[in-house]
């Protein structure tokens, strides 16, 4: 069995997506929050987790990015799902009585136009999931959820409409997490995440930002989380395109890693989508055999662009 | 009177921080988001808003971040407050008997180590507000809430713990939000914060970066957020130590204004803490004086360090 601890109950977007991950003979393990998945993994409950890390339109999942900062944890794959609702009920209630709705505040903030629309002046009761929302309106703490399909057949719930979405293109983002390990190969379309805090002094952020822009590496997400250690300091997160194994990555995390007052490094992964550029190794390269021809005494010591 | 849209109802920190900056003669009015406290501004319904815009736990407050993106807003001023709760129930009611809690999610970050340890196992119920959990409590829909002390009073509730923070230091930064207009005079201690999105390219991000960390221009905050408009595409808040009227936070706008593919002002304003080193001027006062001598064929036209 392979036990992959996810955020539950049963019928969440990421019971989705970690099915998406197609591990052999799975045992998913539904727990109650992304923090909660990956402790599962750091005390080898569970060999792997799914946590949502992004979303398209309400930005970084923040409770994902804090529990990613402690040690013992990977990310070693992603999947994007597209996030649609269905609107569900009680057998034989009619939206017109509906006087509260329940979803996650994350989903809240993907269906409020539809909801302002379709169904004025309910209240909103956030939900610890999409489907504990279902679970709710089951047992009538709630008249309607906002909730992923599967969770109207696992809760026998009626959906009054499907696809609701205030935008066509939201899209969530999970990862698989597991123990640290050696990263997945390179696959020439990769994502690598660093976390990191600077020194407490002007222009660091951007000295270590800089590493990365000029030797062409490029970000794909920068956040700051507060630290919740000391006021005013946050860890940084940033995905680079372009995988631990390509040169120009390398050796832009050594300098990250000369500049930072503390980084560590959470994984090197083949991107869900996107066909990009691949990373132009070749001036590393050219560099690095430079300068071994310099130590070997080769006659071939210079170097152009 | 002084109309002053807030995140009501009355009762929360919100209102307490509104309080703070002494308007004449204020008639505070609750709205229910932040959006809507500065869509009252923008419609000419409140002469100010009062929004929280970061909490040293749980950093940028994204609902505000996103609704300062529209024109017709600019922040004027800010405050801080230390951010403690009070835990509240009906009158009579016994903590050993409660079942569920509530109180604003992100109040709920702040103070569920608390919970943990005094009210294990209780249901997290989401509040619109600390004080709607005040309310909720009234109304008999949850058994305890965390609250500022004042929604006690507001809603006859009996205190059991005061001061209830995971972390001492927790604080929130509030804004006041009126009409644009000639930003407050600068003081030799103040923030200025843009908002910009930037071309589709690998390192445009850094170059703006760089434009102030090469005048010295510190960044006190940097945080990024989906547009809603296109999938990859953020709007990038950044808060600069440092008033328009500083010439290297002048220059340094200027510089963003050519590298960004959007760029709005948010305003410039005294610092509520904090004796900062005040914003070296005098190299790019002699830069123009250099320039300047040089149009005007001046003798003085040489320049050293």
């Amino acid at each position: 069995m392979t036990r992959i601890a996810y955020l539950g109950p049963a019928g969440t977007f990421t019971e989705a997506a970690a099915r998406r991950f197609d591990l052999p003979d799975p045992d998913f393990v539904p727990v109650d929050s992304p923090a909660a998945a990956l402790d599962a993994v750091r005390a080898g409950e569970a060999e792997f987790a799914v946590v949502a890390i992004e979303n398209s339109v309400d930005g970084a999942v923040t409770s994902t990015s804090d529990a990613l900062v402690e040690a013992g944890v990977q990310i070693l794959a992603e999947t994007e799902l597209d996030i649609a609702f269905a609107i569900m009920s009680r057998r034989g209630f009619s939206l017109d009585d509906a006087s509260s709705l329940t979803t996650h505040p994350v989903a809240y903030q993907q269906v409020k136009g539809w909801i302002s629309e379709h169904l004025p002046g309910v209240e909103f009761v956030s939900a610890s999931s999409n489907a504990a929302a279902a679970r709710m309106v089951a047992d009538g703490e709630a008249d309607v959820a906002a909730a992923p399909e599967r969770a109207a057949e696992l809760f026998d719930l009626e959906i009054h409409a499907r696809g609701v979405a205030d935008m066509d293109s939201a899209r969530t983002r999970f990862v698989l997490v597991g123990p640290v390990r050696v990263p997945p190969a390179r696959t020439g379309n990769d994502r690598t995440s660093i976390v990191f805090q600077t020194p407490n002094e002007p222009g660091t952020l951007v000295a270590i930002l800089q590493e990365f822009a000029y030797r062409g590496v490029d970000m794909s997400r920068i956040e700051s989380r507060p630290t919740r250690q000391e006021p005013n300091t946050y860890n940084f997160f940033v995905d680079l395109v372009g995988h631990v194994d390509d040169a120009p990555v390398a050796e832009a995390m050594r300098g990250v890693y000369l500049r930072a007052s503390w980084v560590r490094f959470l994984g090197s992964w083949p991107k869900a989508s996107g066909a990009l550029a691949p990373v132009d190794q070749t001036r590393i390269a050219d560099a690095e055999a430079w300068v071994r021809a310099a130590r070997e005494g080769q006659t071939q010591t210079e170097g152009e662009r």
